[in-house]
């Protein structure tokens, strides 16, 4: 039976490769039709949309879609009020993507534990001066966010011997790692780690979280990784709070607008390190047994997994 | 009996803390003389040299000496014709240290995968080009060195998930890790590596081994990361490997000549990142297990552990 699924899948993204998906897909489908672009011959016969973004048509002309499947773990990059209402939609999680995750911020951490940003500014000064290592476990780092990616990211630092710290929204429980809830618990917990990191999903309630009132919590000369997204970051008061010497240095994969334009203050900035949301990425070849999952339930006319809650829109 | 030892220890090191060592040294020890600097009332009582380098004016005023102890790992930071004959030398194998090591290893390996050195590139001109990131598997180390540090970073990378090769002088086995010996065994290894990974001991027949021949048999684009001794890289040599492309960037913790003066051009190149000798060092609270066993086994006139073999010189 799941052999003579015909599914029509419509893909569209700006950083995934449509032939990479198309490749993987037929390792799961003897026979589909993979549409890429504008010119469609029967948009009309489309099942599925497998989108990182809207395209600037939106999707209101496959009037039969059955499922939307995102190609990140986040759903924010679509804008909610374009979709068609009653189809569901699901985000991608995914093995691969969560792990180039977790390596991620092993490299953003370890950087700053080691000190390699003040070596890599001291090199560019023609400074060579003594700073001694210290142990994993003297650095606290902080995550903000628990889901499925936040919850690996904790585990795999605490793995590491660094003091890990989490908050989340609602009280959760991890293996060695300290979890903070509420409004109190986010103020203990930043004021003690010498490290935040974000990878909170964005919605209303974290749109701008990472503000000048959090700032002044944060224990002096922490640094901050932002893997969350642009919107959770107001970005002129990371420029005040690094100008005051409150937060040493930060390492943003997320900007407000991206690509981050020319002009913008965080360009070559002492101690800001852009990255061009580079943290995750599915591979295709491992992400396509969740996605094919999806086609055969979105067929079936079943649930999808890690379908979004439309009541509460983002939050996760 | 070991609480009534009194030994008489001289320390001297420029980046090793006396006081941290004199308060480690008294967890293990109720009485002893712990003298630093020039002014020694009686230098025929001091029975163990701490040292990372040769005081100016030698140990040869230590006419009693008994053991001649490394704060570091290796001991060519001590010129070897300076030393007194017949005073046995050990050096220094410790978890903290080896732990430090491994610690680095993992920073400028995951800044590398990672391609961190290239997003602070883009940072600093403006630049938002995404690079999709690569899982740790399709990144192939080769550790140059498979003694006590080597061992631990091969195996603590290949636990990361990155394929794993070894070289080292004799035949070592180590799981999951890909081991090699020899000139054969060395080209090999160096040109299926993305990036490599020196921790060899200085010898006659390892300086000047990072040089114009065996950065010919690199794969194109590799990185290098030196955390052995300087003296093991042609520096000019490496210069001509960045400019032709043939390799990529360079972490370099030591130099041929430390601290690396202002004139010289490793400073500020844009494929070269230096750090100060921070790679390794031993937490005293830690080390000083090891030490303390030493300076027993040298009041006791024993054999020391982690002797140095003075017809093998250098040789690890």
């Amino acid at each position: 039976m799941v052999g003579q699924l015909k599914p029509h899948i419509f893909f569209h993204s700006n950083i995934d490769s449509p032939d990479e998906w198309r490749a993987a897909l037929a390792t799961e489908f003897e026979d589909f039709t993979f549409s890429v672009g504008r010119e469609i011959a029967s948009p009309e016969s489309v099942d599925v949309a497998l989108i990182w973004t809207l395209p600037d048509d939106g999707l209101e002309r496959f009037v039969n879609l059955r499922a939307i499947l995102s190609l990140g773990a986040g759903i924010d990059q679509l804008d909610l009020g374009r979709l068609p209402k009653h189809v569901p939609i699901a985000r991608l999680v995914d093995a691969s993507l969560t792990r180039t995750m977790v390596e991620y911020a092993k490299t953003a951490v370890y950087r700053y534990h080691r000190r390699f940003h003040v070596f890599e500014r001291q090199s560019r000064n023609c400074q060579w001066t003594f700073i001694p290592p210290t142990v994993s476990a003297a650095t606290s780092i902080g995550v903000l966010g628990l889901g499925e990616i936040g919850r690996e990211i904790a585990l795999a630092l605490q793995h590491e011997g660094f003091a890990v710290h989490g908050w989340s929204r609602t009280p959760k429980k991890l293996e060695g790692v300290t979890t903070h809830t509420g409004r109190d618990g986010l103020t203990r917990m930043v004021g003690s780690s010498n490290i935040v990191l974000n990878v909170l999903p964005l919605t209303e309630e974290t749109r701008h979280m990472l503000c000048r009132d959090l700032f002044a919590q944060f224990k002096d000369g922490a640094c901050l990784i932002n893997m969350g997204r642009g919107a959770h970051l107001v970005e002129s008061d990371l420029l005040d709070a690094i100008a005051s010497g409150k937060i040493d240095a930060a390492t943003l994969d997320v900007a407000a607008v991206e690509p981050l334009p020319r002009s913008h203050p965080f360009w070559n900035h002492p101690g800001i390190l852009i990255t061009p949301h580079v943290a995750g990425t599915s591979v295709p070849m491992a992400a396509v047994v969740t996605i094919a999952a999806n086609i055969r339930r979105a067929m079936a006319g079943e649930c999808l997994l890690h379908q979004v809650d439309s009541d509460r829109a983002h939050r996760v």
